[in-house]
């Protein structure tokens, strides 16, 4: 696969260079560590600073989701790789304003090592609270039992946007890590996949797959789905999804969800707006109610092929949460 | 190419019916034809009504940018392919408020004969005045000498935004055709393509590229280019398609600039800014000052692999236009 860069060792690096540089009114660097950035907009006295990461390839997710209203900064990895704990504490320290800082992040064994370690070190170097919420929206990666050992995908972002609204209503830190627990509890994705992405360090696929063949429940790393099958129209593609999606979460008529879907690279928007079309016709047959929705590239992996439907269960204090307004480099919500 | 669709014949209508659906607050159709888009927010009395269009496949050009500070309609052609003279004079009517109506489209055959057959039923049927500036900013697509028989590419997105802030702050159908020709008088593109799309009815690229190989000035629909060779670095194509701006339009020390590093579809945001990194470090050095930045995917061409860098010189009044808030479903600015 083909790709502008430079050496693909700095593919990172030169990322965050550009990022800065496009918008230095928003995001900043912090001074130990290239991959710590922090929003620009100093994070208000007693405000708890909300601190996301993961890998880098994911973008817009997640530096750029840094900004008024979502997080107060992030710690960017490798590509497909958690960050290590330096940014991570760096990034703490500097958006710490007496309240604590809340950890969001998706459920991957990296990222579960490295940002508990930095939780430990903010604690006994720092003396700074940090509590944290994992995302495990992804329904395809395990039971239902189990939620907990489930991926985080695509709905990180309603589970980081629930909780950087939390942060700006002045919930102390366990309110706003129980809003994002809440939010990760009412969240279910399922995505499919079409076609992979490419390393930019190697170049190769980051899995296979045949001409006419799609994968359903494919991890956002490529990691391995539940079932692979010849590529089927937009409306069943959606069909299975939201299907089970809803046979895992209880939502029933007059209920109101927040709806994503989510492009994972080169699928067109016009396509993801097709399946918008169609997840919209079942949930309006199911009388359930969308409160608002979103569709286009918010979590991707590279230039991977396909989309994934996130289905967020509202309450009212979850519905005030997506109605805050926003304003990151990357994605702006008046 | 894979796609997400159900029948090849109707990507164009159930797209928009999922767009539709998915933003209710900012979009609806019109009556009389289904490709017929205008804001929710009703067109203030007195206001001159500003009309964008063109083929679909450019998501979220053109109907992305429906909303308050950009346009207030659009008409919705097929993949690739002009709207035809109806829902163009349809919109006409919708959002003439008494104060006529800005045309604002690509350099393209098919849109210049439908716009043209519109303006003049729209004058001669229902005199309404109506008025039309025409995005060329494409300098790979004809010599310096004659900018009017480029196309219109990626630019086209800073000439909606300035007419639609015009329109916005009140000034007449002359005043805000003459800053929209203004804007596409300061603005210039050159895109690179690294990879062609597939239309969904026959599912053929749309040009032929070789591997490892990319194709310089590549029109947003598979347009031959002036340059195929080998692909280079980041770093030298951001310099070649800098340079070859440059040399077409004079920006000297001092200037200022709004930068538009636009992904054609399946170029990830990683390469982009790996791409607007380098395009930065040359305006700085050459002391041309960006007044605004931005990456993404602003106008697309399917999955196509490539981007733009678009250049548009900045005087006091294009910069205003550049600061306007926008609120439409694809692109907000605060």
């Amino acid at each position: 696969m083909k790709k502008l860069m430079n050496d693909s060792r700095y593919v990172v690096e030169e990322m965050i260079e550009g990022y800065v540089k496009a918008h230095p009114d928003y995001i900043r660097q912090l001074p130990e560590n290239d991959r710590s950035l922090v929003t620009t907009k100093e994070t208000r006295e007693g405000k708890v600073g909300v601190l996301i990461g993961g890998g880098s390839g994911h973008e817009p997710g997640f530096l750029g989701y840094v900004g008024q209203g979502m997080a107060d900064g992030v710690a960017v990895g490798n590509i497909f790789a958690s960050p290590s704990p330096d940014p991570i504490l760096e990034v703490t320290k500097a958006i710490d304003k007496g309240a604590g800082v809340a950890y969001l992040y998706g459920n991957y064994a990296g990222d579960i090592m490295n940002f508990g370690m930095a939780a430990e070190m903010a604690d006994l170097e720092e003396d700074i609270r940090v509590e944290t919420a994992i995302a495990s929206d992804d329904v395809a990666s395990a039971p239902k039992e189990e939620k907990e050992k489930r991926r985080g995908i695509a709905g990180e972002f309603f589970i980081y946007k629930a909780a950087g609204a939390a942060a700006d209503f002045g919930y102390d830190l366990d309110e706003v890590v129980r809003v994002a627990k809440k939010a990760n509890e009412n969240t279910r994705s399922m995505g499919v996949g079409l076609s992979p992405c490419a390393l930019p360090q190697t170049g190769e696929p980051s899995f296979e797959i045949g001409e006419g063949e799609m994968e359903i429940g494919l991890g956002h790393h490529g990691e391995p789905g539940i079932e692979k099958g010849p590529l089927q129209t937009a409306d069943r593609v959606a069909d299975r999804l939201v299907n089970d999606i809803l046979e895992d979460i209880t939502i029933s008529k007059g209920d109101r969800v927040a709806v994503l879907v989510n492009g994972l690279g080169s699928t067109p928007l016009m396509e993801q707006y097709i399946v918008f079309r169609r997840v919209e016709q079942i949930l309006s047959e199911k009388g359930i109610e969308i409160y608002r929705s979103y569709v286009g590239n918010y979590i991707t992996s590279l230039e991977m092929g396909g989309l994934s439907v996130t289905l967020m269960k509202l309450d009212d204090e979850l519905a005030k949460t997506i109605d805050h307004p926003v304003d990151c480099p990357m994605f702006v919500q008046k």
